[in-house]
């Protein structure tokens, strides 16, 4: 179990934010994420989230040559170089927020011998077609675990505010219906979603494809290490990695889309506390990432119909967040208005 | 009828977004509002939106003096000192994106001595009680408009990539509910809504005086000008004159909670076709703002239970529109990542 943000802290939060120069609860949302981060930090009002790190984990699945994606496997790597030389999407809103981003590969198929070293530096494998076998063994499993752990750590000793991960690898919306399906306890056809944007023959297939996958592994996906090792791949398993550091240091996160919510609920089963630490930072179009908020009790700050990946749900979400300790920390007290309109 | 945004440059930058590096039509919304802005400015891509200005329209109303509000009419002018001190919710969120704010208030019924003179340049007076007469007389109204205009001519002389509107006076959703149940064809018990927070039996109270409003005006209000002077004000007028000069210029504007979409409502009816140079910030806690988004065909981008008013909803959800651009601008063409990587 790990220790949760201060409930002490949040209280005060509450108190001072009733107390701010508005209507009680006028903020909405804002007043929840604002007593939320300052609880996370132990102290109210919080401090702004000035420094922000994002981590985008990449990695191929054996999945995607067996036809769940409307894009090859190819695209992975080409994404890679695109985070590398700072031109797609996530690049783009990480500049816009003043976040530092570094992409780090954990089993992309692919020399990358044009991209700098340490974007490999923790490269383990792509998993293999889940449907037939288990995506990775135990010990790369628990490898890419520590290596998720030391990237979370390396972030947090550079100075972070706040996490934010993201995630890039063709095919992986398989994998992550199937991980929430076995952690939920659902059937294929209620988690899967069309990805980057599969027609309706490709979705059956994929239907089939984790239906096999669940069946396949059957009551060892009860167990949240054997269900990783199983159905998810190396990146996956990194994240779930990323994430219980970042919980175990007191550092909160800002979750993607399906990829880290998938990864958010492991994480939970593994060790409990870990999503105390994580607020939502947009509802995707994928089902299974819906029901994994659901179940983990998260509300999206977005819901814009977006499913790019990347982080970029959360980079985009950023700002409200920011908006919302900055409210807390700068707004007038009441009180101190009507004193000086008084005493005018 | 004013002159829409370009039809032309918006197919153009649909046509970018799907050759951008990613999924067809997986940046959701910011697709949408991405392309919007590049209509409004003429140009694909369209520039950043760099220099962004808000004004607060203030201004007191006459049913404030009955019971309508959880707040002292007094609070209107506290909260006029609290934007000049720059200790508001809307002076903290627009310090956090680079926007200068201005606040001018229409009929705030106190002396501003300690305001600087140019917050009260535009002043005419406040509302009457619109259950029992007209709010404005047509002159006033008129010469509200006029205001609304020059003060929007002055904001794009300084510069304006994109325009936001706020509003701030004790009862305003009183007379927004009214204006918006009047131009919809609405009984007030569809519209009204608890403002900043009134108890049931101030509701009720609330919901009689807007019928009683709506009774007395009766056909009048099938006119937008005699609705405006009926059951809006100075400030309300001045809004209205806002957005149609914002429109005629070619000035995209943000819209904010209720009192911004009574305003939009009214002006479409005054002068068809400012609403194609609006988008929404937010979507309100109040029903009549709802209605007024549907109405007008309006997606808010961002529905986090706010209801602070001052333009807060639309200067949070500003950076997403900015993210939506920037998108749009930076982002690499798939193509020229397929290129690189074939030609390594």
């Amino acid at each position: 179990m790990i220790k949760p943000p201060s409930a002490d802290v949040y209280a005060e939060a509450r108190r001072r934010l009733e107390a701010l120069a508005k209507p009680v609860g006028a903020l909405g949302r804002l007043e929840d994420l604002a007593a939320w981060v300052a609880a996370c930090q132990g102290t109210c009002p919080p401090r702004p989230l000035d420094r922000v790190r994002a981590v985008i984990l990449a990695g191929d699945h054996g999945v995607s040559a067996n036809g769940v994606s409307a894009y090859p496997r190819e695209v992975t790597a080409v994404m890679v170089r695109a985070f590398v030389a700072g031109v797609a999407g996530a690049n783009v809103l990480a500049r816009q927020h003043g976040v530092a981003l570094r992409v780090l590969e954990l089993g992309v198929d692919d020399d990358l011998e044009d991209v700098p070293a340490e974007v490999s530096a923790y490269h383990i494998g792509s998993s293999r077609p889940i449907d037939q076998f288990d995506a990775l063994t135990a010990d790369d499993c628990r490898e890419a675990l520590r290596a998720g752990e030391a990237i979370a750590e390396v972030e947090i000793a550079a100075g972070a505010d706040l996490l934010i991960i993201g995630d890039m690898g063709i095919g992986n919306t398989t994998p992550s219906a199937a991980l929430v399906a076995a952690t939920l306890g659902l059937r294929a056809d209620a988690v899967v979603g069309r990805g980057t944007g599969v027609d309706d023959d490709r979705l059956q297939h994929k239907t089939q494809l984790i239906a096999a996958a669940l069946d396949r592994v059957g009551r060892r996906a009860m167990d949240p290490f054997e269900r990783l090792a199983a159905l998810g791949s190396a990146d996956f398993a990194a994240g779930v990695g990323f994430l219980r550091a970042a919980a175990r240091s007191g550092v909160p996160v800002l979750l993607d889309g399906i990829v880290s919510l998938a990864e958010a609920a492991v994480a939970e089963d593994l060790e409990s506390g870990v999503v105390a630490w994580c607020a939502a930072g947009h509802r995707s179009t994928e089902p299974a990432q819906q029901l994994a908020l659901d179940k983990l009790g998260l509300e999206p700050i977005l819901d814009l119909g977006m499913r790019l990946g990347e982080g970029t749900g959360a980079l985009t979400a950023l700002p409200i967040l920011r908006s919302a300790v900055l409210a807390l920390r700068e707004m007038a007290l009441l009180a101190d208005l009507s004193t000086s309109a008084e005493g005018r």
